[in-house]
């Protein structure tokens, strides 16, 4: 194999995460952070030369969870985009770069497949078209024999120049090529990055399409979790009970599972996996825990059902019922507190932001989106697709029809 | 046995029953209308000419349930009582009638002893007195010497002229000798059947009364519903398992349950019989279902307890206490949703008609009777006797204390 | 042996416990009132005469409970505290006299060793020490080697004499010196007691001091119930399960349990020892109990959790969730009602009494403590340390943020 570079955009400061604070390439799914998949992927198949790039707060933390070996860790100052990112980073001149975001999951095989595309690949620069019959606001590539004749930025659903969306697996046999480009660029949206492609495509580069059509999840919006979790049951798991975990012989674990070190599973606790249960987590009696990630060190305690939901680090539930819903950090409910995740009407859930704007998420079964710190009294009811931001405290036999602001 | 004729009459539209929309003959008890139950019982000792009338809507779906074979339908057109009924059936002149109710169940014994009286009687009719030493709003007999003297609509309690009610298990040895009485009558209330028998008694013609001891139950309130299951608990009650249910070992069952193709019931599901599953019905974890029955495609999701309750086809429930309830179809529970059943004093539990008459269940555990097409939000509570009409939608955390209209 | 007189103070009417209605030396722990706990303790060591004081209501109670061999009850007329209640007493005037408290206990070892040095010492007097590096508002003693030189009363912390605080565990070895003393005082406050004792050590009679280090627990507040319930777990405890009760082989049972005549333990039960459960009690199905006691004829019905509380007789429970509480006798909580059990802002909880004084607990976690004969609707939300009077009825969905008084 011919060496390349591969480099990890990790910067997104995830403003539609928000009120959740998630670096989004850091949040973990069966205690491994996203961006490590990402990472190991392409290690499994031969790169050994890793550059990531991200804002001042995360290069501690990725530096900590991916490890220094084969890695060089860049500083983006400024959140204006990908171009301003790659722009950061020094790349080496004579050896081709792959560019691929560090929140995006495909198929290893994906990996594997355009790898071996560059290789033999007599273009400048080889992107990455994903195949998709439905819809997706992305960007679309107007193609000819394989040759990419420009990208439109969101098309109308009927004017898709084809039905492949581009994801930020880039191959670029000269970097320093394409930095030219990048430079040159003039715009004050962030989207120099796609600018430049477009005015290499202008002046007859040859770029060349690589067609993907197997799985893929980004994170945007805090319900991107639950699907980036889903994919990650279906594709990526494997069983493993630590040694050390302690398992009631009354509990029933079926499917799955994976239970960390020290974690406890008492009387009468159902698993129905795909589960992970994180570190000194203890799953309390007569509950049920189904399709969801659980942290580390929290207690879901007597009579909760957890479904198809991620909840973060020191959770406590207590005869809870918690349904597609995603809970980032330290959040308790009391007694009798459940999350709606359904409409009476059963149409799709929509979520308000910030500004009030309101989202489509595609999903008719939608719970809460909670922030960190948050404490909810008992007897307490959550309306489908509420986003409560962190330190609030929800008083007892409340129901929230809207979102909570953080305080 | 002398060829018998026997009128089963299902055209009760069941005002009493409303908002409920049920056909009262067609109510299925483990899977079987009422009135199937009621055919079986007379066929078994030997009746093999069936005549069924009832309403316009009805009709294909008794033929439907009930089979043609051996059976003739007839349609009433008004629902004008019970004479407007007989009159518009077609029967044979010389063949004796028996008259029975589609929705009234007695011991099968009850019938064989009956039928064996009627054979031997040497009246032209022959009535049935149930006797009970507690009040009930019936016709009551006064006799001579097993010679009916006429009969009492309602009486008060201390002036009853026996302790034998008129239940509608009647003989005809010349069934146009009754028809000649029907036609004759003159009234504008729905009472022509009585006051013709009432007339053939004033004609000497002789009336005599068989006497019976055993259980009955009709169906004439929603919770007359619950009667009747308790009832056919009781007395006609055998296990049945279908080989195709799939039961976790690690669930519980007890006691006679009758388990219906493809159902399932999961780990930690508590059956206390008797109890019946329908069809493709699933018992979730943690569950508990007690003298109940649950009709086709159900879902007892989590944590939730059904106990003295009749359940419809198609309900939805999630961490709900439901008891001494009726669920007609498609009812479905948000978490934490309960029934109420018993008032906080105790007393009698009193359920509010359309008219806003009060009626006396005589019941102080009473929860709710819902029609079909219900939905109810999360953490709801509704008071005992509370009657929900079909196509409500009940929001989140709302204390029901009176009927909802149906929409 | 030399021999003794042992009178027992069970006059508290116990103002502080209030609503509740309990007399205080006869709050049954595991079947057993207090007071019986101190007099088998001192029984065991060899004591053989015991007066028992009480008043008025309580007298006949005592003798049923504790039996009237080798006993004699005297009644107090009027609650004027200790001095009145041993000036009720007729006692022996050779026989030295030991006064302990009816609702105060401690360790057997202590019992012991206290009249091993009573029947060693050269004083008049032996008063008990109780060490406590901790603060605590009681009579801390002033003392120089081993002599007694006063009580001082309710110190300010940083003035205490002493880290040794007065125990009624007092030895007289001439009881008519201290009645002497006794008929002396002249006070309008409750403290002739303790006056007579400043008195004679004011006139040089020999008082000394017995130290003492181990555990100890009276009954003032109804949460002290809580406490002298775990002491009892920790130093008291042992196995015992009648032959006569019916515990299911699917109920799951850890830890050391107490399980009386013909109790009930269903399937899917969880208890987690210690947990007291008396006489003819139902425990449902899909329940946990945990280190709590459980009156004589309760059902805990299905999918309850009972944590760390104390439960008297005749209570019902239904889905309910109840922490940290004292609920005295007939009391019952609708499916879905919570006991709050701590703060949202996990701060200390204080107890509002009659006079709307608060008064601080010491403990950050309590549930509600409520008096006799309280019927509670569904979904109610009790808010952490309220105090619900006897005869209430508690509507559905009510959040009770405030005590309610006795009906």
């Amino acid at each position: 194999m011919k060496p390349v570079q591969l480099l990890i955009l990790a910067g997104g400061i995830g403003k539609r995460m928000r009120p959740l604070s998630f670096c989004k390439s850091l949040i973990p799914f069966a205690g491994k952070p996203i961006i490590k998949y990402v990472l190991e992927d392409w290690q499994k198949i031969g790169i050994t030369d890793f550059k990531i790039v991200s804002n001042p707060e995360n290069i501690k933390k990725l530096k900590a969870v991916l490890g220094e070996k084969n890695k060089k860790f860049f500083v983006q100052k400024k959140p204006l985009g990908m171009a301003e990112a790659v722009l950061n980073v020094k790349l080496e001149k004579n050896k081709p770069l792959i560019i691929v975001n560090g929140e995006d999951l495909i198929a290893e095989e994906g990996c594997q497949d355009f790898l071996k595309m560059a290789e033999k690949t007599k273009g400048e620069v080889l992107l990455t078209g994903l195949y998709r019959e439905e819809y997706f606001p992305g960007g679309y590539f107007k193609i000819k024999d394989r040759q990419v004749l420009g990208i439109i930025e969101k098309p109308e659903k009927d004017r898709r120049p084809s039905k492949f969306i581009n994801l930020v697996v880039h191959y670029f046999r000269r970097p320093f090529l394409f930095l030219k480009y990048l430079k040159e660029v003039k715009t004050n949206k962030d989207d120099a990055y796609e600018m430049a492609l477009d005015r290499m495509i202008k002046d007859k580069i040859k770029v060349e399409l690589f067609t993907y059509q197997g799985y893929w999840q980004s994170l945007k919006y805090p319900w991107h979790i639950l699907e980036m979790m889903a994919l990650i049951f279906k594709h990526r798991w494997q069983r493993k009970v630590a040694k050390n975990a302690k398992i009631s012989s009354h509990a029933i674990i079926k499917g799955q599972v994976i239970i960390e070190d020290e974690a406890e599973v008492y009387d009468g606790a159902c698993l129905v996996g795909p589960v992970y249960l994180g570190k000194k987590s203890i799953v309390g009696h007569h509950t049920l825990i189904r399709e969801s990630m659980i942290g580390d060190n929290c207690v879901i305690g007597f009579g909760t059902e957890i479904a198809r939901s991620w909840v973060g680090h020191r959770c406590w539930f207590h005869t809870n019922y918690i349904g597609d819903s995603v809970l980032e950090e330290n959040v308790s409910f009391g007694a009798g507190t459940v999350t709606a995740n359904l409409r009476l009407d059963g149409r799709e859930i929509f979520v308000k932001r910030d500004n009030q704007q309101k989202v489509a998420t595609g999903k008719n079964k939608l719970g809460s989106l909670i922030a960190k710190d948050v404490k909810i009294g008992v007897n307490v009811s959550l309306m489908p697709g509420i986003i409560i931001g962190s330190h609030n405290l929800v008083y007892p036999h409340a129901v929230l029809y809207d979102n909570l602001k953080e305080r």
